[in-house]
């Protein structure tokens, strides 16, 4: 049987683990072109929690009942599919389930066999390290010489950006994290310039005026409105603001979130703000991959992983994203 | 004697023609490089009234009793600069003024000595001109079989990039105006797709979706907040917003502006927000005039033009714009 997890009904509000089922279905038969893979890690996105609620994102809304999505990397245990045989590593929108039928639509990207832990092209080789490699060149425009400001800069996705933007070149990297043992990873690991604690400022706009004192030319945000109000008036001419995630907002319906007021900002300053969904990117993954496995061979890019043991344990890895407890990328083992 | 208008004290809200006064200063003699103009056209700019307020813009704030800044255009009367003869005609910052002393700072620019009527370099062939021009082209990336929406059109920008994207190939341009004179102006006269009258329409959000079905390519907004809050779900994927202008915004303090909630709408959509300063574009200039010159020559450029008399006029016609009673490029000749 391959077991799963499902949406019980959709969301309101913050998730919780009541939101979610346990679900079996039998294995079905194979057809021409389709594999089985049996999945060994799964991963836990912040950016999936629009799709728990109805209303237009850039995926369609999973219905109530419905395979919860998820980044997969597992293998091959049978395939009438000629590019993946039996044994093959594969990594795949396989969703929260023992087991994933591809049947040619969506991704499904063979992974070498090297000594590359295979966790990574789930973590930093994989989606969230491609939107910061992508999000800081493509959308970002990172030029040599720039100040950059990251929000949950020791999630995943900004711990990297961080790390890019310092070996490119930054004149400083700054990152906003929730904790000292967060804040400390990030200066004396990661090798951030400095890193700002938001649970423990009362005037967060002062302490980012303090550490970036010439302004910020890159905003690399993935909290949402209410960072992006606070920084507008830090921007420096000519800056940036990539919106790559909004972990602030997901959870809190349109008239309650928190709005930007001061978009005037832009004109005088010039300033450029663009939202990015990294699949545009794939065509370069391999370049990037090839770039950033060789800064990670040389110990020049670091990573933190959060591993969790077996399918139950999804939804209250997924859950406690956004209650601001992971550190570093948070994966759930659920095979061998 | 040189006779100006200056600033009466810091506006708050909508400016009055009570903010300003008449004020005399005699001709001051000159030295080397320098020139005084006799001004004859003087415009108003929405974009000013930030400079009426202290706080940061692109430009300083202008202090009580300084001269009110504006764009002019006139004829040199007395010269110490080797590139002004006396009688040239030149386009600078003069100012609400009478004269102009050029010092060798800022911008004047010599006027061809041609058929075009002198005051279009104040519009078409000026500032709004150009930033309708590169507003479109560099900021909105402008591409053929765009679907565009314009707001404030009947206005001086508005009129001019919405015609210009017609020209280029847009597959529909759409104007935003006040007024049944100004939407009939749009369609009958400027070649509009459609136009909207926002006074008439109680669900503007409906009106736009419906004179756009397929959605907005290039928001190309005058407006403020509440027009970008209003478009976001309307945009398609790669969608751009171009921040031209903000004339609801201008007179608003801080705290009570309308707000943009939905900037998710970014992520999925790919869209992209960028303000501009068409100053930054100066060096192509040139190149935009021919262009456009070339297209007012055959028909294909219209423009409206307000033309007040005398300097008195100017702060009834600055504070008129905030009412939206204003109808196309708004001068006051104050010089024969």
């Amino acid at each position: 049987m391959i077991r799963y997890v499902a949406l019980k009904a959709h969301v309101d509000g913050a998730p919780q683990e009541s939101d979610f089922l346990f679900e079996e279905m039998p294995r079905p038969a194979l057809e021409d072109g389709q594999f089985l893979a049996e999945n060994i890690y799964v991963s836990v996105d912040p950016g999936m929690r629009s799709r728990l609620s109805p209303g237009a994102s850039y995926a369609p809304p999973i219905a109530p009942g419905g395979l919860i999505d998820g980044f997969t990397i597992g293998r091959v245990v049978a395939s009438k599919n000629l590019a993946f045989a039996e044994g093959q590593w594969v990594t795949m929108g396989g969703g929260w389930a023992t087991h994933s039928l591809f049947g040619g639509r969506g991704f499904a990207i063979p992974l070498p066999d090297s000594d590359i832990p295979k966790s990574l092209y789930l973590g930093i080789l994989g989606i969230p390290g491609m939107t910061s490699y992508f999000g800081l060149k493509r959308v970002g425009r990172f030029e040599e010489g720039d100040h950059v400001l990251v929000t949950s800069a020791a999630g995943p996705v900004g711990a990297t950006a961080g790390q890019l933007a310092k070996r490119w070149g930054a004149a400083s990297v700054v990152g906003i994290a929730g904790g000292p043992d967060k804040c400390a990873w990030l200066t004396e690991e990661a090798g951030f310039d400095a890193a700002i604690d938001y649970k423990a400022e009362n005037d967060l706009s002062a302490a980012i005026a303090a550490a970036l004192p010439k302004g910020i030319d890159i905003l690399f945000d993935n909290v949402g409105n209410a960072m992006i109000e606070r920084c507008l008036p830090l921007m420096r001419r000519g800056g940036r603001i990539v919106i790559s995630g909004q972990v602030a907002d997901y959870n809190v319906p349109l008239a309650q979130r928190d709005g930007v007021f001061n978009t005037g900002e832009f004109i005088g300053k010039r300033l450029l703000m663009q939202g990015l969904v990294v699949f545009d990117d794939m065509m370069q993954f391999p370049e990037a991959q090839l770039e950033m496995g060789g800064l990670i061979a040389n110990g020049n890019l670091i990573y933190k992983e959060e591993i969790f043991e077996g399918l139950e344990a999804l939804p209250g890895a997924f859950c406690g994203l956004f209650k601001g407890e992971n550190f570093g990328r948070r994966l759930v083992k659920i095979g061998d």
